[in-house]
């Protein structure tokens, strides 16, 4: 009988491992060809593999192929001996002996993958992701993203949240308001999730402390440089809080470990997309009131909308408080009702704000979150005064019917902080397949 | 200015901390109460933690408070003193001095949500979820489930994959059929994503080795035990495969690591659900025609559909490989091509079949898999004998034009590993919201 074991591939030699090999070892590895580059009688075959870019040497009279038997984005196999070399970007370098051609491209490449900026159009580099992403620079960008979202579950796991898994499709939208996507849902309507909020609410009751990566959608007819209509939720929520900067305290543990992940894995990545990773010790925290007034006082503004913050607002309130208080990271908080959800608590000192917040990164929103209504009661009244029917909402009262702790989260867009991070000005470059109101391919 | 600084909040002590306390400390800590057995003169209050049940004591005269002033799912904070004592459930007991309480349910508690067992009929389970999770039962299968996921991308992660996140929203579904949801994206028809199928495998040519914990959508009309109409989808893909064959191999070590992630971490879970964790060193193959037939002869079965595995036979198969050769799992081999989708790579040996398989676990099928086409000309071949048309898979079509290695993978279903784990025999208990025909709440 045939069976298998769960063996490690013994081929399957990646640079992390290349890279323990002694100077003169013989090594055999693979990966698609990412460039050649002809310097007379010898050449520079750099391969793609898992873990990044393979410089190898051809030469003339020592290895043991045509340089015109190969191209980009070929994939070989490929035999050859460990240089060990400084200058080389790993360290080493593979004298190339024989190779095997495993596949070839079936047309011309539509694009020089391997130019350090491929400068496309945003459209034509959308539309050529599944090749785009292929460039070393493109490719590091997901990278970053990785360890993000690494940073963020390792964090949250560590101090005992627990990782929840919440349904997409859903009877009821948690933001409220048409930007919605609905769906037929077997002749009934659903709607896709636009926030995990009432199910990570519900599962607080459950385990006190949550968190969820997970996609969420909007069908938000902007078409701006800031929104996605589906983009990776960050969300946790967290119980027994005893106030809502607990749950700040929290988001910036996050932050932190997110940072020092990327600082302590990411070091290639970093590098080469030429990343400021912030370091700081506090995050300060100003009132949304007190945040208008400030920069309207600063920079001779007229405040046109009390209730929430213009985008030029949110840059503004970052430039001052990185200029001020040479921090990139600033808590905007106590958001007026008006603008807050109807699940979000009131300010016990002034019942026209909420106990909630947004964290701005490089005058840019990356998080929301706040303190959520516990009380029965008062999350019906709430719902009311919100012109919302609380029958609409019957298992998620459930909850507040049998007792729910003081709790409150945060929901964070993960292509957002890795734009900032990577100072892209737009959040479709840290998609991988970004879903805007005009596209649906790739 | 205020400031927050990402501190560890003091006050949050979870189990995994009190349990490092000495006999006589003071300590302070919090829970939602799930229960109170009053024994005369003295009582046993049990809080729900994030962690899991902690005993407290309440002694009359000692103690200062009044048991009517407490029920259950009132969320306290609790100070007391640690008596160790082996006989308690972690080994310790906290004897109450004073409660403080937060909040009291609004009203009476619909379930008896601490009875070991709830026996509530499935569809009452369901819509009472709110509350049954918090059953120590119930709350125990979806810490399994977390530990599944955790063996999954630990295990993935630590052999050089990366992570990914593909779109749900999309042009194209990757498994044909009527099995797909559709919405209304801005005016255009859009899916919902039945795999990440087609991202997966352009994510290959990126980074060689990608995996995916995202949910998955299908508009199946089967109301069975087996079916769920969203679910999660562990999904890996990885390049330059010898053979179908090592992707089975990463398979086996991913459930390794699954299993033993579960002994490691969630002994509690695992004693508490009974869970009988398999041990083996290898999962036997068996080819699809082969497997067939065996179970025909062996159990004296007419073989009615010859292309695909009924569910019973799927049982029979685990019956007679679990029997003849002791194991819990077994690999089914080569599909037929009829029954594959049209990215499946054909045997060169039979093109009747395909270079695909399916996982076996007590019964069910948890996984399906297989190497892909990477051949241009053969996979625009193999579309148009399934009737399809190359040019609505234009942006897909790119990754093979513009080369891409040897490659294949698996999609697994968590919620069924996790059902036959437990001994659950409808998924329905081990997705947390479950979506099948008639629900969408809560």
């Amino acid at each position: 009988m045939e069976a298998v074991s769960g063996k490690i591939l013994s081929y399957d030699m990646d640079i992390s491992e290349l890279v323990t090999k002694n100077n003169g070892d013989e090594v055999k590895t693979h990966g698609m060809i990412y460039s050649i580059k002809p310097m007379g009688d010898f050449a520079f075959i750099i391969l793609r593999k898992s873990d990044g870019l393979v410089q190898c040497v051809y030469e003339k009279g020592i290895s043991d192929f045509d340089l015109n038997d190969i191209g980009v984005e070929y994939s070989i196999e490929l035999e050859g001996t460990i240089k060990k070399d400084d200058r080389s970007p790993n360290g080493f370098e593979i004298h190339a002996k024989n190779i095997n051609v495993l596949t070839k491209p079936a047309a011309d490449i539509a694009i020089n993958i391997s130019k350090r900026k491929l400068s496309l159009s945003i459209e034509k580099d959308i539309e050529l992701r599944p090749l785009d992403l292929r460039n070393n620079q493109k490719r590091a960008i997901f990278k970053i993203q990785e360890g993000i979202v690494k940073g963020f579950r390792n964090y949250l796991s560590s101090i005992g949240f627990t990782e929840i898994h919440t349904p997409k499709i859903v009877a009821n939208g948690a933001e409220g308001g048409a930007n919605i996507f609905k769906l037929d849902y077997f002749g009934k309507k659903a709607y896709l999730a636009q926030s995990p909020q009432f199910y990570k609410q519900t599962l607080v009751g459950v385990y006190e402390k949550v968190f969820e990566v997970a996609p969420v959608f909007r069908a938000e007819k902007h078409n701006t440089p800031r929104h996605l209509n589906e983009y990776i939720g960050l969300d946790f929520e967290m119980g027994f809080i005893k106030s809502f900067k607990d749950i700040m305290e929290v988001e910036t543990g996050v932050i932190k470990s997110m940072l020092s992940t990327l600082k302590n894995n990411y070091a290639k990545e970093i590098k080469m997309l030429n990343v400021d990773i912030p370091d700081f010790e506090e995050i300060p925290c100003v009132k949304f009131k007190d945040a208008k007034e400030m920069i309207a006082a600063e920079y001779n503004r007229k405040i046109k909308d009390p209730y929430d913050l213009e985008p030029e607002e949110e840059q503004l309130i970052s430039k001052l408080f990185s200029e001020k208080y040479k921090s990139e990271f600033v808590f905007v908080t106590h958001y007026p009702v008006k603008k807050r959800p109807f699940y979000a608590m009131d300010d016990p000192e002034d019942s026209k704000y909420t106990l909630s917040f947004d964290l701005l990164f490089r005058g840019l929103e990356i998080a929301t979150g706040g303190q959520r209504i516990h009380d029965y009661d008062e999350q019906v009244k709430k719902m009311f005064s919100k012109n919302l029917n609380p029958d609409d909402f019957e298992s998620y009262l459930m909850i507040h019917k049998n007792g729910m702790p003081p709790h409150g989260g945060i929901g964070m867009g993960l292509e957002r902080i890795c734009a900032r991070l990577i100072n892209e000005p737009n959040v479709r470059y840290t998609s991988m397949f970004p879903r805007d109101m005009t596209r649906l391919v790739p």
